[in-house]
């Protein structure tokens, strides 16, 4: 790597490179966060649904690199303590989404941590504009895990022009390689949050059935859907919908939430009954972005790709251009 | 504009930019696709139901435009004297979507009419694939009307992937400024199919009151649905999706498609009913691109416009780039 991508973000955030890991529940813990700081990325603890001890020990285990956390507003809420917790480790950065992050952002302004609040939404983008975040992440619908129904190639220009030209914006959702980055840069972001694309690396906590799983199935085979929250009996407000990989579970009830209610108690019990790696049962969360990942890669390796295959884009981008005859 | 973009698109197609207009039914007639092509962009006409009559007509106004045309697959599929009738105007161009485009793309080749394939998943991109379109169409789900779920954003990328280095690719959905058609350079692609643009063009065949509405609405307030096609007795296999601006009519029905058979009739007749321009319950077909629009404009100029801001943006891309310290 000899040259990488100086932005709003990079310079706001003090990271050498434009590129940060989504702090996805479970998957991202101190091990994959501590990678990515490691390799000049904004690595993300993933607070997911508040256990201190988890991020106790995700904290812990990503030492002395610099890393930051992320947590789900609605649900943090009910425990502030958490969130005092882990701004006394002093992050590199919160990031807040799925919710009212407003609380949250003036609690890390308090302790002097940069704050990122993800959007699904353009009039998601308003409140988060107005509780003065540091940095938006545009999220579109094709990203893994909890979001919206909104895709990225319209609502992320459409965020820029709201947020006018000064503020940090990352995209998110469908976006795993250099070319993401780079066209992401296009429509008016700072860099790139990536979730499947680290999901898919050495030091990300899950299983290897898990992760083979992600390099064999494609984009096509994603589905963006209600029925996991409603077999685990998440509480998630009912607007956030999950992408995961489409299986048999998923197939019998996606069109049928009323049905899997009737039946719920039972099939909850199968659900959690299945095995950890049984995958036609159980959510494998990713998205669509598996049409571009072809294999299991060192999170670092990854932030590296990224940028060298983005800063070759760059480079060469004015190639095409020729006088108009 | 002194410079504008050469692609695999361009020099196939022999037009001098890459932007095409996306063959909207009924929208996209003679005088907006003459206008694309006189400006310099791929006019494509939209052949929709296959009126025979609407076709010539269209022809006729655009005159000696050199314009090509686009056909819905399985809706032509029962009428092939249509596609020979178009072929015998000798057009710049015949474009295939929404279901086999494999006699079309025959028939276009036999009259030495180069062809255009639209897809929506990475499994249809196959299929264009091994029938030799002679340019791939990615359309993601942010598009306005009929569509599939797939976001753009991996999609694009993926499709790239499969087709090789060779082939002329454009990508549609949620595209409107010269942001997206720099990021589709970036994704992989050779230009950009607009459509919900030219829409709000002065050229478009619709009413002053649907184009005061486009202008008025943004991406929050579109849906993707089955409810129109439903409400309108339309033929099109359920796969296919249609994005509209969200109204009255989508709000009470959208979830419950069983309840709106059970009333099919009385709902029938009341949409068929309604004033034209009464889009509380008509359907305003239009893609998340409405954040991006704000004003009605002729279509030559958003021609100008997409290719001086993508060329500018390809011109500096190469400023955010540092050493790596």
């Amino acid at each position: 790597m000899s040259q990488t991508i100086a932005t709003r973000f990079t310079r706001r955030f003090g990271v050498p490179h434009p590129v940060a890991l989504a702090p996805m529940d479970k998957v991202a813990g101190g091990r994959l966060a501590a990678a990515v700081a490691r390799a000049g990325g904004l690595g993300l603890i993933g607070g997911g649904y508040g256990d201190p001890t988890w991020v106790e020990a995700a904290f812990a285990e990503a030492g002395d690199a610099p890393v930051g956390i992320g947590f789900i507003a609605w649900s943090v809420a009910e425990r502030p303590e958490l969130v005092a917790q882990s701004l006394a480790r002093r992050p590199k950065a919160l990031m807040v989404a799925f919710g009212d992050g407003g609380p949250l952002v003036e609690a890390a302004r308090a302790a002097g941590v940069p704050t990122l609040w993800q959007v699904h939404r353009m009039e998601q983008a308003e409140a988060a504009l107005a509780a003065e975040a540091d940095c938006l992440v545009v999220q579109g619908q094709e990203a893994g895990g909890h979001g919206m129904d909104r895709g990225l190639t319209a609502l992320l220009p459409g965020v820029r022009d709201l947020a006018g030209p000064e503020l940090p914006v990352l995209a998110a959702g469908g976006l795993a390689d250099g070319r993401g980055l780079a066209a992401a840069l296009m429509l008016g972001a700072d860099g790139v949050l990536l979730g499947t694309r680290f999901w898919a690396s050495a030091e990300a906590a899950g299983s290897a059935v898990a992760k083979a799983a992600l390099v064999a199935r494609g984009g096509d085979e994603t589905l963006r859907s209600k029925v996991f929250d409603v077999a685990r009996n998440a509480a998630w407000p009912w607007e956030f919908t999950g992408r995961t990989v489409t299986n048999a579970f998923a197939r019998r009830w996606h069109e049928d939430l009323e049905g899997l209610q009737r039946v719920l108690d039972a099939e909850r019990a199968r659900y959690d009954a299945a095995d950890p790696d049984d995958f036609e049962t159980r959510a494998l969360i990713a998205g669509e972005a598996l049409d571009l990942i072809h294999e299991i890669r060192p999170a670092g390796e990854i932030v590296a790709q990224v940028v060298d295959q983005a800063a070759a884009l760059l480079r060469r981008a004015g190639e095409v251009l020729v006088p108009v005859s």
